[in-house]
């Protein structure tokens, strides 16, 4: 069974096209290779109404997985612990463990002389007031640890915005939890680069073979027109076996070779 | 008045993490410019039923202008248009000047020798067919036309996935459609670089003048802790005139150095 997941990606920053927002995208491919599937991301401004809507209803939705990323610094501003807590009907409460990995990273950076003393300011000490119930994440990269909350069946990631934190949490932090989360599943494709430059062209072939092969999804990706120009279509499939998948895909990519062979398309490269 | 935007993108590829959807920034970056206001983004797959679900959540928020993206093209997966024809509850019809556009896109592209022919084939055909009431959008760069649909006091604004397509309609077809849209508003933002490596060390200057000018967005980004790393803080406004705009962003920008000068941090650049 494919793990349902979904993405809530806060802040203001994103919306107002001040930053792309690149942590979907990165996570989108890291949880497609752990067999997961992404159901939807949804961007938000820092409004913990909305964000506490928005989580709820992805809850409610029956996802198993949810990824937050944003608003867990110490300004003011960064609100979704407590959006959190507010829609779940948590205390919010100061996390000694949190605690202690926030002291611990301003007694290094302090040390290192990257900031003027160690001391557990508020806006230092917010960082670790976490929902009732949650576990902190170990933030190799920065402060705010990251968060983790189970609720019914879902789980509840929460991860800095900052990239490298996010990247860092997720690869150091959370490799056992997400080995049991996703389990075996298995996520594989194949990338075909053909010599036609009009996707119309292509259409009846890539349509028969997504009808014929319903567990495999097929893509036609369109560019722009003209001489020489090449279109990508990537097959891909999941489940819960390597020999499952690949079978799959092997069975779609044979039918696909024959009706381009048909159509006089040449196929350039198969990846 | 602000005008409130939601955008929608659409696209299976997006979620896999096959493609990074730059189209959200893009059009984020347009919005906050013409002086609306991006509330949500929304990255769904090519599910007709999701696809209609969020459309029409939208709409019911009272949402001004939605602004969809992908899922326009040739193949069956391009459903965008069939969700919002069946979540609205319009037929869909073949539209005589999209049928109009489409042919003279695909003439032009045989001519060229772009494409091996100009016929109308079943599916080229298909981006024609449009919601009942919708109005095809001149696309300069391919051949799916946009659409403009008006539902009660939405707007929704459909335009294909392909980057360079969505900012051709964007530039070459809305234009007139925008400035009635989105009238006079006012947008403008200050950006100050900060010799400082720790945001926690800001935070209370960033939160009080925050609280001070409830009108002005102030936000200030993290990146990484370190001896040489400056910090942004960006300052925005938006309105009805420039006058108010630029009178607000003072007001904020000169409480702001104040504040910093008294915490003993620099600021390196105002832009």
């Amino acid at each position: 069974m494919t793990v349902t997941t979904e993405i809530i990606a806060i802040g203001n920053e994103l919306l107002i096209g001040d930053v792309q927002d690149t942590n979907t995208h990165w996570l989108c491919q890291r949880i497609t290779g752990l067999g997961g599937m992404v159901l939807r991301a949804t961007l938000v401004r820092d409004d913990p109404q909305v964000i506490g809507e928005v989580l709820l209803q992805a809850v409610q939705r029956g996802t198993q997985v949810i990824f937050t990323t944003g608003g867990l610094g110490p300004t003011a501003d960064d609100l979704t612990l407590f959006a959190m807590a507010t829609a779940l009907g948590r205390p919010l409460e100061e996390h000694p463990e949190a605690l202690r990995m926030v002291q611990e990273t301003y007694t290094r950076l302090a040390q290192a002389g990257y900031v003027s003393h160690a001391e557990l300011t508020p806006e230092r000490r917010k960082m670790a007031i976490l929902p009732a119930g949650a576990q902190p994440l170990y933030n190799p990269v920065g402060a705010a640890p990251g968060v983790l909350l189970r609720q019914g069946d879902t789980t509840i990631i929460t991860l800095p915005g900052v990239p490298a934190e996010l990247q860092g949490i997720f690869e150091q932090s959370l490799t056992p939890i997400l080995r049991e989360l996703y389990g075996q599943g298995y996520y594989a494709e194949r990338v075909l680069i053909v010599d036609c430059g009009d996707e119309s062209a292509l259409a009846p072939a890539v349509d028969a073979v997504q009808r014929g092969h319903p567990e495999v999804y097929v893509k036609s990706r369109a560019k722009a027109y003209g001489p020489g120009v090449r279109l990508k279509i990537t097959l891909s499939a999941r489940g819960d076996s390597k020999e499952e998948v690949e079978g799959r895909l092997s069975m779609a990519l044979e039918e696909l070779r024959g009706r381009l062979e048909a159509l006089h398309i040449p196929i350039v490269q198969i990846s």
